[in-house]
């Protein structure tokens, strides 16, 4: 079964207190194509400009990840620049050129449009919506990730799209400012009236929470002795998350654990070196073993 | 087997956005002993001024808490005013009257001089100092807690207390601050050559995490659906884990993690209501219940 991804593709340029890349891969849909990969077969819908070459291409080569949705248009990609905080904490966007992304409108290859599952990253709703669209049939489950932008500027559409989602990915201050709630469990409680009956909230280094119902399931971070670069955890996060829940082809709350910790997985590995560095470069084994120091870092006997 | 702990005994006013309270007991020593009655006994050492009267004192009645080292002096208590941040992750203090404080020396009782548990609850590194100076002979175990203030203002005091200590419980921030690091494997690290092995870093609403030299144990926040008072959490924290300690008679990791729960049991408790409203009417079913949503809240299965 494959995971239909939207979301972008991108270059980026970013620092942080380990360093600095002028120019580098990114985009919300290539790291979760590059995470779920190691779980699932993938179908990637995106655009990119003529400086996506065969030299980005690579990141896709020898994985599972069907890129016929990939659009190549005339001009530049999608650029985007920032700059993370001494704690990493925060992070200042120094530049954004939406390029190619300004008028992309998605268009699902005919193979694709049997999809049942879909990962909507980070992109704008309308774009996520059309995705579902295009679909033969209702899909068995869709997950959104979105951001405060989309909040601020396409909040009816990005409520629209929410009524036709199972599984939402967002940090706390977004769930705080969609649901105007401060508590998180009020706060899940309220987007769950929205559309999705899963609610994760990611919490950076401090881990991540599932809220399906009246069920709540923590997720640690992590500890690192080092993280070079934040960018792109949290779509690494959700790459692992959704391509664990398609291999397990079933998404009870027992499945829905076990993706959380794969997403938690996927996401520390994403940041222990700049972009796309370490989850490209990952074997089966040494993300298994990762979980298993998950399961080590929380266990107890009482 | 005893449990000593030297700390405050103090009135509270404190204000959240759940409500307002002018007037309450509260004190790091206090939360901590009542904390820590419902595991083990308890020998309290701290100072009270003439307003501390037998209503106030019976928060320790029907407990296994000796309060033979609770000094009465003519005046009034310590007292502490503070308010906090509409999310609750901050607080102001508004006001702070150190009164019998100000020339505080602990004297330990001579039947509380064979003490092999010691927990050092924040208060001036000089008195603490003077406690395990007092101590007939090399205590099993000792557990500290201190904050930014003495950091600030008795950095040399503090180091050298820290040197007889076994464990150290502070905040996130405030181990950046004594180790000079961000990165908190690194500060644990650091800290750990001061002195104490073991050092929980305390996260508030994201939990607390256990350093044992290369262990880490990471502990959940129970997500509740309100906090109505984060005064005395911390201190709560520890009177569940050093009582658990001691009940258990043992400090190996398995009992430190296992310490690290009740200790999150008890001040997932203490923020429900204001002041030592909740921890003074539990029940030990309430505790292990408590401690068993713990265990489902982090549970998976790879």
């Amino acid at each position: 079964m494959s995971l239909l991804i939207v979301g972008t593709v991108a270059f980026d340029a970013v620092e942080t207190p380990h360093g600095k890349v002028d120019r580098m891969l990114g985009g919300a849909a290539t790291y979760a194509a590059v995470a779920a990969s190691y779980f699932t077969p993938v179908r990637l819908v995106s655009v990119v400009g003529e400086d996506y070459t065969a030299r980005e291409h690579a990141i896709f080569r020898g994985r599972p990840v069907n890129t016929d949705g990939l659009e190549r248009v005339p001009g530049p990609s999608f650029f985007w620049s920032g700059r993370y905080s001494p704690d990493m904490n925060d992070r200042t966007t120094l530049d954004t050129q939406l390029n190619c992304l300004a008028t992309f409108q998605p268009k699902l290859p005919a193979h694709y449009r049997d999809s049942r599952y879909v990962f909507l990253a980070n992109i704008a709703p309308s774009l996520q919506l059309s995705v579902l669209d295009q679909l033969k049939r209702k899909p068995t489950l869709v997950a959104l990730d979105t951001m405060n932008y989309w909040m601020d500027t396409a909040l009816d559409d990005l409520k629209t799209v929410l009524r036709r989602v199972h599984v939402l990915l967002i940090n706390d201050s977004e769930a705080r400012q969609l649901s105007g709630h401060h508590n998180l469990i009020e706060a899940a409680a309220i987007i769950q009236r929205m559309g999705p009956k899963a609610v994760v909230i990611k919490r950076g280094e401090h881990g991540s929470t599932l809220f399906l119902g009246r069920h709540v399931f923590v997720a640690p971070a992590m500890p690192l002795s080092r993280v070079t670069d934040p960018t792109g955890a949290g779509d690494s996060f959700a790459g692992g998350f959704m391509g664990a829940l398609v291999k397990a082809g079933k998404h009870d709350v027992a499945a829905l654990r076990r993706a959380m910790i794969y997403g938690s997985v996927m996401g520390s590995f994403a940041v222990e070196r700049f972009g796309l560095d370490r989850i490209r470069r990952l074997t089966p084994a040494q993300i298994h073993a990762r979980a298993k120091q998950f399961r080590h870092l929380v266990h107890f006997d009482l």
